[in-house]
């Protein structure tokens, strides 16, 4: 029933690992009792000083080291025998069960493959305005956690439909191990109407499970199973679990981490500023293993905006092209890049500083970028923010269960749980009252966003035209230009998923000033189209 | 208060008989107790064999002849005088009451009127890809068996707003005899922006009525009263009842049958597998009255496929053109035909073996075939339909009331119902579960459906504007071509009621070909208009 | 705490008052024990002969003049000592408790902010069919009197955005006087995409502030504090309450009664007959102080038609254009217009009597009316109202609460209160029964305007293509007028509240006449784009 799968690799600070994967191996299963009654952490303390440091002390210096690592005493009696490391969720879940169980709830109220790009949904003018892109093929709403990886390779824009569920339109409930609820119709098996947009980089935001397969930034690297060059159909059928605990918890001192490259990279080499507190500072210290081979950031207080700014974050992880027209293909680093970059600066971030864009619109050529989930830039600098409020406080909120208190890891929609998410802090107000708030603040935004779309729509329309009746090039540019600011002042807020309520004021101001410049596009163009025409 | 209406009719194997029509009429209500106290029907089987064959050993077998034919006596006394049919469900109920009062039962979940054709609507495009069809003035969601005379008649499609509710707005949900319900408001009157689009062979669908008086395929007769080409507001005026029991279930043996002539001759005459066996058959056998006058399909098993295929088919009724763009008017019976053919053979059948189209696009003037919902075809075939599921085993649940369980005659909506419709083949399921998977199959087909309407209504756009700057005749029927192909593939699916429910995988095979066509249309043109215009 | 603004004025039959506005200022807090123990009224008579006419007999005789005017002694002792008046709802409310409670109780079930041109919205096509308009920058669907006077100035479309929450988002359902919820961000604040479209006119119909403030049709004079020509930003921020009790409740005597100045001159001077009885006269006794300076309409009985019609109305305020091409500014007193007309009519009226319209439509150049809620003359003439039904019955039901009757001024939509808006009158009805019908009007009227918005918008676009193709003047002068039939026949039921259930019938009439009046547009215009371009 339980498959565990094996890769020997040595990593971190020298130490051999290997990993096995959840919904719990039958080596995992058998644990807790614990094999080492005398618990032996010295031992291992003589060659693992590093394991020491973070472990004693913390919170799991209790647990003797075959707790989660199986193969021990081979181990010791012969060191060229490598241990196996246990990254499943399902044994951080015997002692944190509350946790554990709630990650894997399924929200009945938040809908499966619930299609953006229709009249009553998220972005109804997606068809138009994102044309060509992968996205147009198939881009739901978000549903979960315990969906992330399943979600991901099922959708027609990834594999083509090459993965689907066992079960097939029933399977779309099943939480599990990645292939036991999907599986693989092979690699002649194509779908109409479908893309192969995905790559190795995107799932490293949907698993743990290659956490050391993957090198830093996921530079090849002999020491590296996957790369961001590598056949993302292989990488896919090696993924088996969604996100592990250890992508925001270290395991060996339970200390809140990030692990993201990408993310780390933002915040401590290129300097980000958007989690830094007065002293222009994160609370992040970052920890590097075999010369950089990997890295983790740890952190004293819990923040997560930044565990979770890991994935809810705008990136890059496709192929692309520079403004030179030249390709950008996975082998260069900007295929793996976390901006972190507030929405205003960001064209001209990814124009200058990366020369980098997604793709080029069907009808204008404009080349624009794709803009993944922002939530993290879009909360940052709110009101909440400024507060002191993190993401967990509304979208994890604590919950008490059989007298026990625990933080919910079935991350919510706030407004679905306005009791637990809101008035803890405002304990005056109602939850109708809430609700009230929270549903105008998104149906004034929702307005700006389809007045944008509507806009934009105009601006494409327009400019077939103008190619039409010979409207000269200089002034196509120029609205080309216009379209690639405007897109992305748009595409932001339908890409995030709060409907602007994460910070409203900024929302109102990017998505006027995505208005305006999609208007100036449309009067230039048909200026340039009535002097043409000779008709005013 | 009750009204009869009388016609006499010499068919159904030589015997003599006439139809008296519904709420009840006065000889019916004093029925049960039956005048005919020694039964007598003994003295009827002298001269109907044919009778005594279906009522023998049935489940009907102790009803006298009296319990639904009146004047027997005077019949009996001179076989001049005709007896009289009563037809009325009403009749049926005094045994039936349960099957008879469930039939009634208004579904308030169901709205009235809710026109398809608004952005949140099943259709949101209706009113460009239809145009100038009749549908587009008005094409509501169905809203259960109890309305289908009525709502036939007073939809702005019909008849020209010349029938109208008697309460005008509040009728709405009245429920009775047709013309205790509406009101003819005379040939004068006429409403702006209507059609009259109504034809007798449609109401057919629609009312058990006119079983007596119409022959096999609606071909004029003698015999007949009414028939294809009779005049549209003389039939309905002529139309009291909604489809009576006697539409589903034999009066005489109270067998399972068919009676709707073109399906009896899509399985019979024109071999439709769709619903046959292992064996290449289906369970049904053709008899036919008078020299084929009539036919009727008796079953020995209940089929409600077959049963409820009557109506929920796609089948063409109105007047059309055929392909060398000749008239096809009511004499000819291209204009009562139901193929009973898979959704992506469809076209080919209309072109190559009716040669019959409906009408022209209002743009492009594409030849389209305009679909009526084919509930049966698009289950057919489906993983529910592989594995014995019926109609009514999701449509039409067993409930209990009072102790005794019976089969709901108010056809529902399975999703308003999961419990009964779903939790008896899938008793470790729930409520919440099933909606789930429900609304993942209905979002994604929806999300289907919309993307092709966008690429259709792309298709029309780009053929308008290829005509005006003069692109070729033989790109523009290429385009044509494409759009009659995307067509059919398209609205399939927004004329069956099931949002793709029914079977999701071909629902998604026939969008996604679709949404190829209309590109590839699109792609045509716009190469073409710019190899006119001479910008790239 | 409490604001108190004195506003000395000589008007009102020569009696000296001042004004001062609510939510209680410390003079009226202190008022019912009466400090006039004597009562003193037979004192003011003797100077204030209509007010003893007004008074006496009357619900309020007993009240002393105390009750409302302070400065009563300083007065009598010197006649140039003004004494002021007291206009608060919070005065009114001391008595008339529940009223004044239910008035200002938030309806949570009308969401704030709810832009109307989305496409699931109450007009999804706006942004096309309104531009250039101010409507576009912000139009949201109402949410009840307690917001009027908030609602109006931080919408977009105002003040450029100068007026703001206090508490920003999270003041959506602060109730209270204006500048406690509100701020002024001062006349160099400018928010992108918004417009400066207020005007003091539209003021008046959503306070009763200005009220001796303000003279006959808002015309200057050196009497009158604010006119139509004031600036509306100044007056705004004079603007201290929402509506108040004394706009429909005489004072003095508690007569029902009108102030609202366009609507008595529409009724009075102009003649309309919209709230006529058989003998062609409404139950209006219009009373003009000070030589016309001020008027008000008191009638016998209340007829709450009038009173609504003081807003809920079509009425021209804002700064406009004639026919010939002239501006019409706000010195013009068609700038103060109520036409108390029906839709059909309406467009004429502009035309021939008012020679004025709103705007230019940004594609057509159709020189456009913008319509305000004309829910009083859509109501006119429906079936409700020749049975006597008026306003109040269905939107301000007779509530019962600790035992006493009143009538809840919390005005409702009466789809969310159908027991207390609709079985009064309807008893042998059901709540599921009234929802039922309400929704199949709605829903068939809602089906009309998307069509007639589809059309609309097709006669735009194929404008636009004609004048690109050079279609000659006379033909897009045509086209333009019919756009401009077409365009009040459609924007009236957008504009106003009800979907249709004021009016069905008239709501169909009108919106087809506007469907057949575009689809005419269109033919027009691209059978002369086909012999400009000679293809077919």
């Amino acid at each position: 029933m339980l498959k565990k799968t094996i890769v020997t690799l040595a990593i971190m600070g020298g130490a051999v690992l290997a990993v096995s994967l959840p919904a719990m191996s039958s080596a995992a299963k058998a644990k807790p009792a614990g094999k080492m009654t005398d618990d032996g952490r010295a031992k291992c303390y003589e060659c693992h000083d590093e394991v020491k440091a973070m472990k004693e002390g913390s919170k799991h210096a209790k647990l003797s080291c075959g707790t989660c690592h199986d193969m021990l005493k081979e181990h010791l009696a012969n060191y060229e025998v490598k241990p196996v490391t246990i990254i499943e969720q399902a044994l951080c879940g015997k002692c944190h069960k509350n946790e554990y169980e709630s990650f894997y709830k399924v929200d009945y109220e938040a809908q499966a493959r619930k299609e953006k790009g229709v009249p009553a949904g998220r972005s109804p003018m997606m068809d138009k305005l994102l044309a060509p892109y992968g996205f147009t093929f198939e881009h739901n709403e978000p549903r979960g956690h315990a969906f992330m990886v399943t979600d991901q390779f099922v959708v027609d824009r990834f594999a083509g439909g090459r993965f689907q569920y066992k079960k097939r339109w029933w399977g779309v409930d099943d939480v599990g191990k990645t292939w036991d609820v999907l599986e693989d119709k092979g690699p002649d098996f194509k779908m109409a109407e479908t893309a192969k947009a995905g790559n190795p980089t995107c799932i490293q935001c949907k698993t743990s499970d290659h956490i050391l397969k993957w090198k830093f930034m996921g530079d090849k690297d002999p020491k590296a199973k996957w790369d961001r060059t590598s056949d993302v159909i292989a990488v896919a059928r090696d993924t088996n679990n969604v996100m592990g605990c250890i992508h925001c918890h270290d395991p060996h001192g339970a200390q809140p981490r990030i692990v993201r490259d990408a993310l780390i990279q933002a915040i401590d080499e290129k300097g980000s500023k958007m989690f830094a507190g007065k002293d222009g500072k994160t609370d992040l210290k970052v920890v590097s293993f075999r010369d950089g081979f990997r890295k983790i950031g740890v952190m004293q207080k819990v923040d997560s905006r930044m565990m979770c700014a890991q994935c809810h974050v705008e990136y890059a992880c496709g192929k692309g092209t520079d403004f030179g027209n030249k390709p950008v293909g996975y082998d260069d680093q900007r295929t793996n890049h976390i901006p972190l970059i507030q929405v205003k600066e960001l064209l001209e971030h990814y124009k200058r500083t990366q020369n980098f864009y997604d793709f080029k619109h069907a009808v204008t050529g404009a080349r624009l970028v794709k803009l993944q989930h922002p939530e993290a830039e879009t909360y940052s600098g709110s009101v909440h923010d400024r507060n002191g409020i993190k993401c967990d406080d509304c979208h994890m909120p604590r919950i008490k269960e059989g007298g026990k208190t625990f933080t919910s890891h079935m991350v919510i929609k706030p407004r679905n749980h306005v009791k637990e998410a809101c008035l803890r802090c405002h304990p005056d107000s109602t939850v109708e009252k809430k609700l009230y708030q929270i549903d105008a603040v998104q149906n004034y935004i929702k307005g700006k966003m389809r007045k944008t779309e509507y806009w934009l729509g105009q601006l494409i329309d327009t400019y077939a035209e103008a190619k039409r009746f010979g409207v000269d090039e200089a002034t196509l540019a120029k609205a080309r230009e216009k379209h690639e600011e405007a897109h992305v002042l748009w595409e932001w807020w339908t890409a995030e998923n709060s409907d602007g309520f994460h910070n409203p004021d900024l929302a109102r101001d990017s998505l006027t000033l995505a208005i305006t410049t999609s208007k100036e596009a449309v009067a230039l163009l048909n200026k340039a189209i009535e002097e043409k025409t000779g008709k005013p």
